[in-house]
């Protein structure tokens, strides 16, 4: 299935069922079924066979659907920093022999067509695709070859980083915790409707419609099944939890000479199969951030 | 007031206002002080007052209440990694300009008294004792002048790390967040108990009794106000976030020769006038997890 977390004009927060370019309002027919995935989730394949069963119903466009988190306040959002070998030479890193981790805050991330905000005190705002896990089944010490059963499905993440603050101490922190500069969304596809761990899909960044990513996921050292059976090797891993799988070549702050997104810049992220997040940019310090939030 | 999260035998999770070696329930005398210490955060002054107002009933040995959380679901848990200038230089760091913070997440907590787990996969488990700030008021850009008005409470930490995970990439994440490795607790301290921003406090852990680490909170580069002020630079904090404060020298790892601990030792974190953390140490693997729980 194709999932979406969102809003039509005075309506709640509903999930969605995704057809193309039309969609159906799950909660609306099965209120049980929530404002965002957590229950379909926490009920496992039956939440899933509920959210199909009541898929068949009147569609409207998703046009008019305003996007909302997939998980309203996920658990953990873990994320892989060097997971592209290109990426981890084009930023000057050793190729690394175990991922470098590190977490980021709900107060980082927007939802698909929310304002990335470019913070008043750097110019170094930068964009990543990345491919972004969202588990169902939790566990602890989960085997390799179990793994992608804890899948709940798979969406597209903009790990969007402030490059000066992410290397003013060893640890990426602050650089990739700054308010609005994550995105996250908007459609969620279950497993059965991609490859195994969503390997050899085309994976692309793209600002004001330029490509500036291009690469596939097969291309990543750990794949999705080997994070999981890594993390959950020190972690209990919980359903709703997310896990961000790294960016490949091309981030701005690594080109000669550099791009940073800027006020007014539009920056999509897309994966194959599983769809387009698009978010404009705009300066934390202009009047205009609650006109260009709608 | 002094504060405690925790339940009686065969009674509700509770808040209690702690006096001396005794405690009152108030959450029995005030159903809406709820489960833990979110509601009395949320209130305000407020909450703070109806607590006082609530504290004059049956008094219960603090002896007799098992330690919880104090808030069950942080938004954020928020540490500082290097911030007493003797251990920077006995990890082998250099002084940093900027503080090095990481995230822990709420599988890697436990309460006070609870085991700490010593993983299946890592002898490397250290103590480190820390001041753990409770944010009451949240905001951005805070200045250091009014940080402190953001300040509900403080306790006491135990930054539990599993040293070899901590090294393995420059990233600390899995070190620091292995299930059951920090101990947060029991008491929480509201300011007016203590001087301005906890300085001056004496700081201490202690391994079977043995004193391993011995500071005052007063030696921290970054004190709490100015902390404050770094982090709402870039991100919202929010009532309820914890802000671990780094720790003094004296951890295990950087030892001649190292100390780890391991199942059956009693780690002690103390702050002068917050009060001890104590817990017990158990080998994941071992079937007496559940029973040394207790």
């Amino acid at each position: 299935m194709r999932l979406m977390v969102g809003s039509e004009q005075r309506r709640e927060p509903a999930v969605y069922a995704v057809d193309g370019e039309t969609a159906v309002n799950l909660t609306q027919q099965a209120p049980q079924i929530g404002a965002d995935l957590m229950a379909i989730i926490a009920a496992g394949g039956a939440g899933l066979d509920q959210a199909a069963g009541a898929a068949a119903s009147q569609r409207v466009p998703i046009a008019g659907i305003k996007p909302a988190l997939p998980i309203a306040a996920p658990p953990k959002i873990l994320c892989l920093g060097l997971n592209y070998v290109d990426h981890v030479t084009e930023g000057g890193y050793d190729i690394p022999t175990y991922p470098a981790i590190f977490i980021r805050v709900l107060t980082s991330l927007v939802a698909a067509a929310a304002p990335l905000i470019k913070p008043r005190c750097s110019d170094k705002l930068d964009y990543e695709v990345e491919l972004m896990v969202i588990i169902g089944k939790g566990g602890r010490h989960i085997s390799e070859d179990n793994a992608l059963d804890h899948v709940f499905g798979y969406t597209v993440f903009n790990d969007g980083s402030v490059r000066d603050y992410q290397r003013k101490t060893h640890q990426w922190t602050a650089g990739k915790n700054f308010d609005a500069t994550g995105a996250v969304g908007p459609v969620v596809v279950t497993p059965e409707e991609l490859p195994p761990g969503a390997r050899d899909l085309k994976i692309e960044s793209r600002l004001n419609g330029q490509v500036m990513q291009s690469a596939n996921t097969s291309e990543m050292m750990w794949p999705v099944a080997k994070t999981i059976a890594t993390v959950s090797e020190f972690l209990t891993l919980q359903p709703g939890d997310m896990i961000a799988m790294g960016t490949p070549p091309g981030v701005g702050h690594a080109r000669n000479p550099p791009v940073f997104m800027k006020h007014g810049d539009i920056i999509e992220v897309e994966i194959e199969g599983i769809g387009i997040c698009r978010n404009p940019v705009v300066d934390e310090g202009l009047d205009s951030v609650s006109e260009a939030a709608q």
